[in-house]
């Protein structure tokens, strides 16, 4: 995906908070190129700065626009969004649906993802000239979504669909087998040293213990601690070892 | 899933406007249950009322507590969120990946996702405190996520986890290969008549026209509309036709 072939359209924004929450969620998500249709005169820009965060750039390099198609004349994808059903807005889809076409899409020309005004949405006019509808899914109790929300949600889908995305790793390799085994069998020798069992129960306590320490992989890391403990266990217990051998029963 | 066992909890809010705003994203995606722990002295509440919009009752049964412990005690999943990384926020996943797990285990039980304050997040004694850490997807340049907006994504990936909702549907039936049919037919016979096209480029005519007509099913409804049209010019034509061969060359 080509992150500045995407641009985001708000017709008729009403709050200068909505539209600076807007650019924050864009930046989020790697977007950056704002477009505004009519915006409500004396837009609230102090509100706006304030809740672009780190984002001003984003609205400051914003276009404004006395229509829809100078907007989005360049782009060859339109997307319109809506929570209202009905007249225009038949075959619509979600986000997710619609992210793997704009994705590609954009490789070769520009997007638009179109939202309409806080109160009202998107006219039917504005619904026609775009060539695909989108839903945001929504509980059917309250369907409808802050804009700056609405704006988050299509803006990560896109960037989720881009799969460049990678959750935080796991810095400590992922032990192997022989490591699991080296520490199940230092746990075995040490909870029998210690009493905690005998011999005769510590298949079935090890079974226990394994299922435990099974939920996931453990790391290299996880493997040296859960030795250490065997290992200091192991250590704290000699006198335990030695009273026990003293004092257990002929 | 349960919706009534999933619980959004927010760490020491800063904000009444992201409280009321997280509110009014919760109630979009179905959820109702907020708990705040330790939220600053003399919180804006008015400012979370103006943002709740039309989720009011969440804001107003919000439970208080004055430490995370509390606020999940009956929970057997607590999800902590974290846009750092490092010490104890190994093993991330994304909301999508953990979204299923939650899903079935609100069937049985009550799960917390947990939220950090606006300008620090979660302390490393909190995040210790949940069974599993997510990381939001976000680009590298801008990591930080509005409170509200990270509430929502969350949210939003539970409620399209269960697959319950259903974008717009087309209201009319999807036409049948037999209606396409008989439409084709019928716009042949008027291109021709209409004098569009020549017999023998007509069969080259007619698969270009089927091309622009087939990017997607066509509904009975778009049949009824491409029949009329195709009827009403060949009956305009009338006059057309009697001129032609009235003119035509001998």
């Amino acid at each position: 995906m080509n992150f500045d072939n995407v641009r985001i359209v708000l017709v008729g924004p009403l709050y200068g908070g909505n539209v600076g929450s807007a650019c924050r969620a864009m930046c989020n998500m790697g977007l950056s190129d704002l477009a505004v249709v009519t915006p409500r005169e004396n837009l609230d820009m102090d509100e706006a700065h304030k809740m672009a965060c780190h984002s001003d750039h984003i609205l400051e390099n914003m276009t404004v626009h006395e229509d829809l198609l100078s907007a989005i004349k360049d782009c060859t994808i339109t997307v319109g969004t809506s929570a209202r059903r009905g007249l225009y807005r038949q075959h619509a889809v979600t986000p997710r649906e619609i992210a793997p076409k704009l994705t590609v899409e954009t490789d070769n020309s520009k997007v638009a993802i179109v939202f309409g005004r806080e109160d009202n949405g998107l006219t039917n006019n504005e619904l026609t000239m775009c060539t695909d509808i989108l839903n945001i899914p929504t509980a059917t109790q309250n369907t409808s979504i802050n804009l700056s929300q609405a704006v988050l949600i299509c803006c990560y889908e896109l960037f989720v669909a881009t799969e460049t995305f990678e959750p935080q790793e796991e810095k400590s390799d992922i032990a192997t087998m022989e490591m699991r085994e080296i520490m199940f069998k230092k746990w075995r020798k040490t909870l029998l040293k210690i009493g905690f069992m005998h011999e005769d129960k510590a298949d079935h306590m090890m079974y226990g213990l394994r299922r435990i320490l099974s939920r996931g992989q453990l790391t290299q890391d996880d493997v040296k601690i859960l030795m250490g403990i065997a290992r200091q266990a192991e250590w704290a217990s000699g006198d335990y070892q030695t009273k026990y051998e003293t004092n257990k029963p002929k």
